[in-house]
């Protein structure tokens, strides 16, 4: 008899669910000890229905979700619809059936997960989402199982996708931030409205769920700091290269001795640095443990079939879970409670391009400000100035969040000065 | 009432596992769901044991393997030991007894594993080994559980970290193989007789376990070609730079209509390929499947807390399985009958480097050669000739191994030619 499973979607990573079970049938049996069967697939209305089925998808398709929840039959519902709401009541009634749950909504998860965490203890279900981080990356299972061992102590991500294209065009073909999002949207990377992309904010939410499997802590989505890529110049990206860095949108999470800390930010990567070299719509994550040291976990972060195969991973670990009758356990079970890290024991290295007058003792100026503040030069650079303004660009030593907001403030003051942009830097 | 685990061997990765038992305490008891205990360590006579407790290690060393073996409280023995014997005889007998078994050992599971891992079934108990490949990267276990779904088609892995050492210096500094070596040696990276890092035997035996995990094919290691690092010149290494690839040792499976083909041999990748960046002796598997596509998997390749750290993550899940009474499963459940894939479906592009008189007609000759095997050329690239003699490189398009084999023939049996090195290029 094999196991049943309902569709809740049938958009594009839906689709590439029936094509992983068809294509690797065997392989899926050997490691789900079952036959998996598509029972129901619920979608919008009867017109989406007609048109999926004159396009040749020969499914069970339902219209109202009831048709999957009172369906005593089906073990494990697949929710791909997107969104907060329906999906959210959705998964919380199929949870409440008795049903356990997929899902790829990283959103919904962050925001919600604990919430639905709980519904799913409570009715002994599991529920699963390795999907919904880095689509095709197997990092959560990876950080569950393999790093179980393992404290983790810095996680770092290139997590998005579309902002990764972007970066890459910016700083290898030296495009602007508008060129490199126009090809974006033509190449259906970039949605009409792309905020949640380039601003950080779909980063942010998969650093909330890192942040719960990495250290166990269940930080909130408003606690996750992010800033976009829209105000990188060509001059930003041109000097970080003659300095030896590439700028990418970067989340991380530190751990410091007070408890943690996350932003997704644009930040300067050492060229030799491994995520450096992560390009176009590829994702990676790169973790800091003292016991592996460094590793990085490389692939697609999303696509029909990157995501599908996650998805179809959960579902075969689900299958098996109801063989050994081992149902019960949570797919994270690592929880600490939560530390937020202060700001003076979160440090970084940052960049300042700032825009001064071409007169003497404007370096001094700058060197008595950033030396009042305790932070010292790593690098600077002074371009040729035009005559009347001079671009120097600054690279600090470690500072900490609070001397970094000061140095900003005390610069926007100075009159004479106009800062142009910051960033963070990776290094000692 | 805590698991009761054995150590056979105290040395650098052995003493590694308590370091992350009492460092990660929390942690590892929430995922084993019970506490670990080293009840016994395993050295080889009373010196050692007298210079580790000088040394201020309070275990409980033994110097007779029975002591563990017939300690009905010990569940797990953990085989640090290296080599063939006496490794293969203690956890054969540990197998026997009902033990569960942890081992870092490569090269007895890549020779002995089937053997081993049909005792382990026959009496039903576990015999992991996450640290037999690759050291800190997690990679067994993600083909067992995250690729469970998809369908893998290419593995190419740089996971001998002695090898890549040298070749980065090779690469990055020009040094010559000889110099890469004696550095090699002197940081003790390399052994004075460096023979199995070097020619590519200690990456077969990873390629070996590779294939079991990610194709479910037990090829054995005598169908592994390999050949090492040693006649790579200095030449060889500037014209691949010049023609935008780096040379890397890369241990390759590939699956062709016909079957499975793996080896071992230096291999020239694009500067933009993943793996290119994987420098000094970290290690990286990089995996191309119909699912995810491209994935790639990072880190250190060997150390000791790198590797104590796989072997810790294998005991954790033997741990945790004991609890929930599922623990006859075996590591890798993938399993399909060997077939070899014929020459004539291996395809690759290929470099020739030929020294040729510096007279007309020879690039003709040459293109007569290859083209009667139905070889063409990709690049080519001429150097000035010293007078007498012109050095040609030829990077072919993809030739399969029977064509590849036909053009070392000829080329070696023309008496105007030299064929001073040919190497594999990736690429389509």
């Amino acid at each position: 008899m094999s196991v049943k499973i309902a569709l809740l979607g049938f958009g594009t990573v839906a689709s590439g669910v029936p094509f992983l079970l068809k294509e690797n049938h065997e392989k899926i049996s050997q490691a789900a000890q079952d036959d998996i069967e598509i029972a129901k697939v619920l979608v919008r209305d009867d017109a989406e229905k007609q048109s999926l089925q004159a396009a040749g998808h020969d499914y069970n398709f339902v219209t109202n979700v009831d048709e999957i929840i009172e369906d005593k039959e089906i073990a494990i519902v697949v929710e791909l619809m997107g969104r907060i709401e329906p999906a959210k009541t959705f998964i919380t009634r199929a949870l409440e059936a008795g049903k356990h749950v997929v899902s790829a909504n990283k959103d919904l998860l962050a925001v919600h997960g604990s919430e639905l965490l709980e519904v799913a203890q409570k009715h002994q279900v599991a529920l699963y989402y390795e999907a919904a981080v880095a689509g095709g990356i197997p990092i959560l299972r990876t950080l569950v199982n393999s790093l179980a061992s393992d404290k983790v102590t810095k996680v770092l991500g290139v997590v998005n996708g579309t902002s990764n294209f972007m970066m890459t065009k910016m700083v290898e073909e030296g495009w602007t931030y508008e060129d490199a999002l126009a090809e974006a949207q033509r190449l259906g990377y970039a949605e009409s409205d792309p905020t949640n992309d380039v601003e950080g904010i779909d980063a942010a939410y998969k650093m909330v769920i890192l942040s719960q499997f990495a250290f166990g802590m269940n930080i909130q989505f408003d606690q996750v700091g992010h800033k976009g890529i829209s105000q990188i110049t060509p001059q930003d990206v041109s000097v970080a290269q003659s300095l030896g860095y590439v700028i990418k949108l970067v989340g991380s999470i530190v751990e410091t001795e007070s408890g943690i800390a996350a932003e997704v930010t644009p930040t300067f990567l050492p060229k030799q640095h491994p995520l450096a070299g992560v390009n176009d719509v590829m994702n990676a994550v790169y973790v800091e443990s003292i016991g592996i040291g460094e590793s990085m976990y490389y692939g697609p972060g999303a696509g029909q079939k990157p995501t599908a195969t996650s998805v179809v991973a959960d579902i075969v670990r689900i299958v098996r879970r109801l063989k050994e009758g081992t149902i019960g356990k949570a797919f994270n079970e690592y929880s600490r409670p939560l530390q937020l890290a202060k700001p003076e024991d979160v440090k970084n290295n940052y960049y300042f391009s700032i825009k001064a007058p071409d007169a003497t003792g404007q370096i001094l100026r700058l060197a008595e400000i950033f030396n009042a503040e305790g932070a010292s030069f790593k690098q600077i650079l002074q371009e040729d100035s035009d005559g009347q303004f001079a671009s120097v660009v600054i690279i600090t030593h470690q500072v900490n969040q609070t001397q970094f907001k000061n140095l900003v403030e005390k610069l926007d003051s100075e009159p004479n000065f106009e800062l142009l942009n910051t960033f963070k830097v990776l290094g000692e």
